[in-house]
């Protein structure tokens, strides 16, 4: 490609509201263009990258066996219906009505369609397993768009769907699938963390987030340097310590205005740990709300995530004062005990369970309860591990101290068991010749994210540095105008036909510009290999080499310049 | 690809609602399955064969020196507000909101983003000409979706847009971007027809449309088959006769009951040509309705396009007959004559204006006038040509007879002059150092409705025969199964191995059927070479092959097999 074609341009300003580092690059370096807020225009050179991403799936998919086909992008309400999900899935879904009234929805993912077609296709256990992938626009209404195609509204994904006869024969193709996901990242020159992680609005048994470590990610992932064990904070684990002593009488104490946890235990100079915790939260996902009261010990947070697994809660909003106050409890004061039981479920986590002798809020504005015990002085709905970890706690594996890190999720694999066969009643013949409902997985990775964390791993001050796995162009051609001399341009001409006879993508630098704005450009755009073509050079006979990553720089004789290329391999 | 793991089906039983051939036979053949009211999803057969398509279609953009990019398909409110399509398109572009209450539509085409995009990246004539092209979702919200991809809602499109210094160099471009719509469309083994069309919804200044012809197409073909010319009926010209006499004195008659232009004639017992009609529609398109009363010659039709064209309108309704009093006419005896001008735009066809004595309404009841004259008797606010060719009528070109045909269009391309270049400010510095506006074209195939046409073209009674330039395997590969000996399949699938290593694209079917099963399902899916490996054949050391589209057999050494497959061409 001849850049004074190319349809890109450089720039040295930033875009106004660009706030990463892949935002800014791709834009100044000329790879895509905002058109508002999360949604992007592809010029040549972002639409080449992405492709060239696409065929590293694509190859992967396909020697998984898995057949490429195309699913519209609107879907009709009745099939989100069908399964739930048009309740239940937040504003991101972004729904709509055509000129006919009838509703419908820009699709986020696909399982609906893709469990329908299923349906009409399998019959026999002779047709399993199959797997079936899309490369397809998604949209996701997204309350803060922001990272450019780091979280955008509209974005490219590849989806890919497989069923099977049973969940053994699935987990064997899902930890195929795992590992072809991360032989994918590593062609792509991008280093991730493969970690457990929620079910989400997929519903279903199980999961796995692919995660690009970085401080700018949304995610926080619980690690433990020592086992390797590793979960998104939402599904984390770790052991928990509990102190179990003889209960001793309950017994009021006044500790007027004294609200919080931090402050109850420095007025009675105890440990947050020898606390409960009153959390009131509203299930408003559901038919009708639900007022959930989580009680935990003082010196855990409550992981939402874990609290809606336990409660089967699609959504929650925080209580208002009013809805703590009618079930009679009092707020900075509450504990399950003497509270109305009739609209409210109580969850309980286990260290609340199993500690003994806990300081408890009264119910009463200004007083706590000394040594309250659960079984003895009150009961819960539910007791289960609904505690978040962090970092400084211990490994439940190991006991070594967990860590955290900060993740963007890139790629993500889900064990949907059989929650949309059997709404869709998509079954087959088993070979004894019973109707079996078929078990799914469904398995996502966002291109143009995957890009842009590309990028975020590969640059520097100058601009992209690509993997040479994925760059748009094998080499960036640069030749230096010369007033006196014609040469150096027909050299580099000459030298631009015959790269690409031999099937080198070449990005030819003809411009009519400086060669300050050439290097730069050249830098900005990040190809892995510069080769520069110029006159005082040519004198000698010789053309100059760079590696962008490295920045090393080396000559070679114009003769060989094209074995050169041909046979580099960045350092 | 095996076909006991391809994600297909083939099916004797027609589809509910499938209206045409193309529709019954992909659905049939398993190409694709209906999600809703013109929405599909491509299975990979259906999948692969538009991907043969999209290449075809590439190499011909690229060979234009078009580069590819991917604007999205979710678009701002704003964009077609300043271009005004906001407002003037109908119900066809879906509009709707997002969480934060803005405004957007679905993109059934591009000149705004990319124009847009045009006016960030030229500055300078050095850049000229550029285009751009990419092949995108487009969304229409059809009131009557049918036929299957032929008229869909969400459809795959090319779209190229290309920008220039002036209308000559556009022109230039124009011509070699028609060229390269025949070869597209000849390559993808579709006969089209070229004709002149109308800008509709693009604006603009001409347009041409890429016609495959067919009875069941919605739109209607003006043929010269002496001189060649060819036009959409709704740009389509023929040669006018007047008849010019000495005018005579104007005179009221009384026509009882006689409301139409027929009863008209046989009650005066006179040609319908010597009578002037009355047609009476509104303007609905603009920001307030206006009322437009169009006279014409009795014998001809007003084109509703062409008067459209000349009063500027967007869209027409049919005027109420309140509206039609409120002017002081009277229906089924109106005429300009004695009505109030001040809330109507009166355009006459020249028919009118140039023919004499002509009979016409006294918007009375009852009454008509005869030898009204134009410029004696009344006048209008436009005369020109508003009439509707026909078949019969005359050739404007060689005085031939013209006739009729119904065509489906694959393509168009427009002439967009400088219509979105100066909305969106898209100008450039011309070498004499003088800002100009860009001169912009675009151009459209509908991918889709190109593989279903190519369909409607070529099948049988028994299913698709596909031109080998677009099927999706080259070749079916059938093995008949054969209970004491494994032989036959031992061998067919050496041989799909070998061909596969050679680069064929081979559809192998090893399925465990009947040899009419197989048969019948290679003739509905419709690669066009068909080769079967049987017990019997192979005794003798032979294989057969089928033309799928000649229905033509013979037989081959089992060892010239791949030679054979190599070398095939139809015939």
């Amino acid at each position: 490609m001849e850049m004074n074609r190319l349809m890109s341009k450089t720039q040295r300003e930033l875009p106004a509201d660009a706030d990463t580092v892949s935002q800014q690059l791709l834009h100044r370096a000329g790879y895509l263009r905002q058109l508002g807020a999360g949604m992007f225009s592809l010029l040549p050179l972002g639409l080449k990258t992405l492709k060239g991403l696409e065929r590293i799936i694509r190859n992967e998919m396909e020697a998984l066996g898995a057949q490429e086909i195309s699913m519209p992008i609107v879907h009709p309400a009745e099939l989100w219906q069908l399964s739930g999900r048009w309740e239940s899935v937040d504003q991101e879904l972004l729904r709509f009505k055509d000129r006919l009234g009838r509703y419908y929805c820009l699709a986020m993912t696909h399982e609906e369609v893709v469990t329908q077609l299923a349906a009409q296709f399998v019959s026999s256990y002779k047709q399993l397993p199959f797997a079936v992938y899309q490369f397809q626009t998604k949209f996701r209404d997204e309350p803060r768009p922001r990272g450019g195609l780091i979280r955008a509204r509209e974005f490219l994904m590849k989806d890919a769907y497989s069923f099977h006869e049973t969940a053994t024969d699935f987990a064997e193709f899902y930890s195929q699938m795992l590992k072809a996901y991360e032989r994918i990242f590593e062609h792509a020159g991008l280093e991730i963390m493969t970690v457990a992680s929620d079910t989400g609005l997929m519903g279903g048994a199980g999961a796995h987030e692919f995660m690009y470590l970085n401080p700018r990610g949304e995610d926080t992932l619980i690690l433990c340097n020592s086992c390797g064990y590793k979960a998104n904070r939402q599904v984390a684990q770790f052991k928990k310590v509990f102190e179990n002593t003889e209960p001793l009488p309950l017994e009021e104490v006044a500790t007027p205005e004294v609200a919080t946890i931090e402050a109850l235990a420095e007025y009675l100079n105890i440990s947050e740990a020898k606390t409960a915790k009153a959390v009131f939260l509203v299930d408003e996902g559901g038919v009708e709300e639900r007022l959930i009261f989580a009680v935990i010990r003082g010196d855990l947070e409550v992981n939402e995530t874990k609290l809606a697994t336990v409660v089967g809660a699609k959504r929650f909003r925080q209580a208002r004062v009013d809805e703590i106050i009618a079930i009679g409890a009092e707020p900075g004061y509450a504990s399950p005990m003497g509270i109305k039981r009739k609209n409210v479920l109580v969850v309980c986590d286990d260290t609340v369970a199993q500690s003994t002798n806990l300081v408890a809020g009264a119910n009463k504005v200004g007083f706590h309860l000394l040594n309250t015990n659960y079984g003895r002085d009150y009961s819960a709905d539910r007791v289960a591990d609904i505690a978040a970890a962090k970092s400084g706690d211990t490994c439940n594996v190991c006991d070594a101290r967990l860590s955290e890190e900060r993740g963007i999720e890139v790629g993500n694999i889900f064990d949907l068991g059989t929650t949309y066969s059997e709404v869709f009643d998509a079954s087959f013949l088993s070979k004894d010749g019973y109707k079996q409902t078929l078990h799914m997985g469904c398995y996502g990775i966002g291109v143009g994210r995957l890009l842009a964390c590309i990028v975020e791993a590969h640059h520097d001050e100058e601009g992209i540095a690509w993997p040479k796995s994925v760059a748009p162009f094998d080499l960036s051609l640069i030749v230096l105008k010369d007033k006196q001399s014609n040469e150096p341009f027909e050299v580099a001409t000459k030298l631009y036909q015959t790269l690409k006879q031999k099937g080198i993508e070449v990005l030819f630098d003809n411009r009519d510009e400086n060669p300050g704005v050439k290097f730069k450009d050249a830098d900005l755009i990040g190809l892995p290999l510069h080769l520069t073509v110029g006159k005082r050079g040519l004198e000698r006979g010789m053309v100059e080499f760079k590696n962008r990553q490295t920045g090393q720089k080396w000559e070679c004789t114009l003769e060989n310049a094209l074995e050169s290329v041909l046979a580099w391999e960045p350092g």
